[in-house]
């Protein structure tokens, strides 16, 4: 048996009592390997050893407590469960919270900013939509339009889109190619509505069922008037035969896709304080991670005048293996016809009260189902803002300070941006009487991963390089990526 | 300075070379405190202290992290913003799982059982329902039907239900008032479907508009024969008119209702290994804490014979803050006519393939709106199972082993149980051709979060009691609940 003992006896320092002694080094010199007394080196690893036994215990412990009981992991662990039982092994650090509509009129309060609660009522769930009045103040609301006022306003279509004939050239389709891409129901034939959608997202032009009947006179397309294009008929068209039409009879605004002017107003850093304190509201009201939230666009500024309109339409596109996202093309390194502006979140702020009409219109906000080509039937087009907007599911009218903002993509179920959800497809009804001025909060997101990390990774290796100007207004889209973020996905 | 010693010199046990050197025990006997050599207790305490800081740092740095960084409270961080903005200030332990259905047709992999994975379909939002074929195996469903053939099972509604007179009686209302609550729409009149809504919920009997049509001409209760019921003419029938009515009558059990026989099979410790094995499984399909699926109701065997049929209904009731839950009633200590089963989820198993027929509908399945009296319009009874369940929404197919499993509550957006969902409305078709066989494992939890939580304390304490014989069948409801489970919320 080892006694217990004193050995300090045998020490050269008679220590006087200290109270707040020195941490005594490490014996530096080689101690005989034969001792094992307590004050042998055998004891100090016996003892060490100990203790980081201990401490991995209680490591290991608190991370079992912190994988099976916390409330946190009751949340969490479906998702991580879906993944591991999913092709995909790989592991992320993010996940992004989603709202929860609950029902439709369900009202919940929201905190944005110190000292005030917002209510936060749940408009649709198809898609996941939400409306907070009050979100800004009048005040705020006269300074965004200002600002946008100040920095000019430009129009939001020019007539006849450029650079369609070079996609049309870049993706070399035969007129037979062209008939099936047409042909969404794959009946051998272009019904109207076929040649409508496409016209309308390809030329931007809004043409009714009424126009395409004339430009078929017109051109002499359907010798046989049912109404309908049949391979044949379609090949002797060719394939600009309606560019090339509706340019020489010329396209008034009001058949334009949208009718509206608008300017992109930059939030960062230096940016007007009512600009970034909205930023941050929006972060707070998103839940999403700040740095996600500032490397998305500028700030939209629209303005409707009277007879203004948007048909509806998807703010961001559907997502196909080969789709590339416009923030991070960069980051992809892919080339790719296929482009979208990604944006995960719409928060539309209404900063007038508008004296008639200029509602916002959700023409299929949770319907049981959603087919594209029934949103044209029988002659009615629900798409139409400037006609049909009265047989919208769901029409929002325009608030002062009022926020709406919903999700323009699904969750994928683990945790990130899944699917394109098409019942996000809302317009801007014909305004009747008065100005409309709205502005738009668009918080890009990769669908995909791994791009949307490197391109964070890019953007904070480019820092401090390209930080000052970041808000060149483009033609047709918002201003390049700000690149002024400093922090990481 | 302290010079590196050896104070292993002045020991008594010259000790020969240990390669597993015994763990030193600590000095028993006081050491005078002015020695503060390595070896002394002063040293001693410093590497103690020193070791705990380190421990303590390293916990903390544990505690940061996951407060902080993890993706569990990424997830977890809405709730608990909802909740600091909402009134109760009071926290919560728990946060129940929802599993998230991103949209119809969406599949997601799940791990059920150790070596396998099933696929789940979202059939529905609203109600939030799955589908996951392949739940139970051929022995499986054999093994649970034989067990509820040898249990025995009785008729799932008799004719009349008692206890009816007694519950008028002890809410004491008059005519007018009756009136009152039947009159839905508050138009002063008594619309068919009100009086056919009524009937259903209270007496189980499954009148159609014919047959209500037929009854007022015998009681000549309708004199100016508009189908509707006035004030003075629903005085002038008392308001057991009909009961009595029917009861002379005589009812068919095909005009019930439901028409089937069913039985209980208890799960607890003891139970068939088929059975335990199932409510593991259903625990981590539904990722619920295993406490809350211990203490739910029994598992309940259902058989419906050639002709059988269940109207569409509920499976649970509305929350009202008067109502209280069959399973906590103990715990709730209050006495209210309003309580209902609080069967968060339900999980329905098909244990054969139906030859025709016996479909499980959900009437109402992601309608955009829930309107209880346009279920019955234009003669055209959306609930009645036996006729129209063409006109369901949704249909599911009884394939053997399948399990379908949906949520009767919606979550109140700060991690528990929240409003009845209306949407989860559903009925078993009628079978016309061979007999069905279905099992329903129900996940009862009190929307009242502090009664659920006083529910299993009580039953915690109770426990080793009555812990034996806990599967008593009763006439109508499930068994008395279950005391075994050893586990708390």
């Amino acid at each position: 048996m080892i006694e217990p003992q004193d050995c300090g006896d045998g020490d050269e320092h008679e220590a006087t009592p200290q109270t707040v002694p020195t941490l005594p080094s490490m014996p530096r010199e080689r101690v005989p390997l034969q001792k094992s007394s307590v004050c042998s080196r055998s004891y100090f690893m016996v003892v060490m050893v100990f203790f980081h036994v201990y401490i991995i215990n209680v490591i290991a412990l608190l991370f079992y407590v912190h994988y099976n009981n916390t409330p946190g992991d009751v949340l969490a662990s479906p998702s991580r469960e879906a993944q591991s039982g999913s092709e995909s092994g790989f592991q992320r650090d993010i996940y992004l919270p989603r709202l929860e509509g609950i029902r439709v009129g369900h009202v919940q309060k929201v905190s944005l900013m110190p000292g005030k609660t917002h209510e936060m009522r749940t408009l649709s769930l198809k898609p996941l939509l939400f409306e907070i009045p009050g979100f800004l103040s009048e005040e705020e609301c006269r300074v965004v339009v200002q600002l946008a006022q100040l920095k000019g306003l430009m129009e939001s279509q020019v007539m006849v889109p450029e650079g369609q004939e070079e996609l049309t050239e870049q993706l070399n389709l035969s007129s037979e190619e062209i008939f099936n891409l047409l042909d969404l129901n794959q009946d051998g034939q272009l019904q109207l509505q076929e040649i409508l959608t496409h016209s309308r997202v390809l030329d931007g032009i809004w043409l009714t069922p009424e126009n395409l009947r004339e430009i078929y006179v017109g051109l002499k397309a359907d010798p046989d008037g049912n109404g309908l294009l049949s391979l044949e008929e379609f090949r002797l068209l060719g394939s600009d035969a309606f560019q090339r039409f509706l340019q020489q009879r010329g396209v008034k605004s009001s058949q334009l896709v949208r009718n509206s002017r608008h300017t992109w107003l930059y939030q960062g850093q230096g940016s007007h304080q009512v600009l970034q304190d909205l930023k941050k509201r929006v972060t707070r009201l998103t839940r999403l991670p700040s740095a996600l939230v500032d490397l998305s666009e500028p700030l939209q500024v629209v303005r409707y005048g009277q007879g203004g309109h948007y048909h509806a339409h998807h703010d961001s596109g559907p997502v196909y293996p080969e789709t590339v996202c416009t923030h991070t093309r960069l980051a992809a390194n892919a080339s790719t016809p296929f482009e979208t502006s990604c944006r995960y979140i719409t928060v539309l702020f209404y900063l007038n009260s508008v004296e008639e009409g200029g509602e916002t219109a959700f023409p299929v906000a949770d319907n049981r189902t959603y087919e594209e080509v029934s949103l044209i039937q029988n002659n009615v087009d629900l798409m139409d803002t400037r006609k049909n907007c009265d047989k919208s599911n769901l029409r929002v009218k325009p608030v002062k300070g009022t926020a709406v903002f919903w999700y323009n993509y699904l969750s994928d179920g683990q945790g990130w941006v899944g699917e394109q959800d098409e019942y996000s497809l809302h317009g801007g009804c014909v305004v009747t009487r008065g100005t409309k001025w709205v502005a738009n909060n668009w918080i890009n997101i990769d669908p995909d991963y791994q791009r949307q990390a490197r391109y964070q990774q890019l953007v904070s290796l480019q820092e401090g390089e390209g930080a000052e100007d970041g808000d060149e207004p483009d033609e047709d889209g918002p201003p390049s990526q700000v690149t002024d973020a400093h922090q990481e996905l």
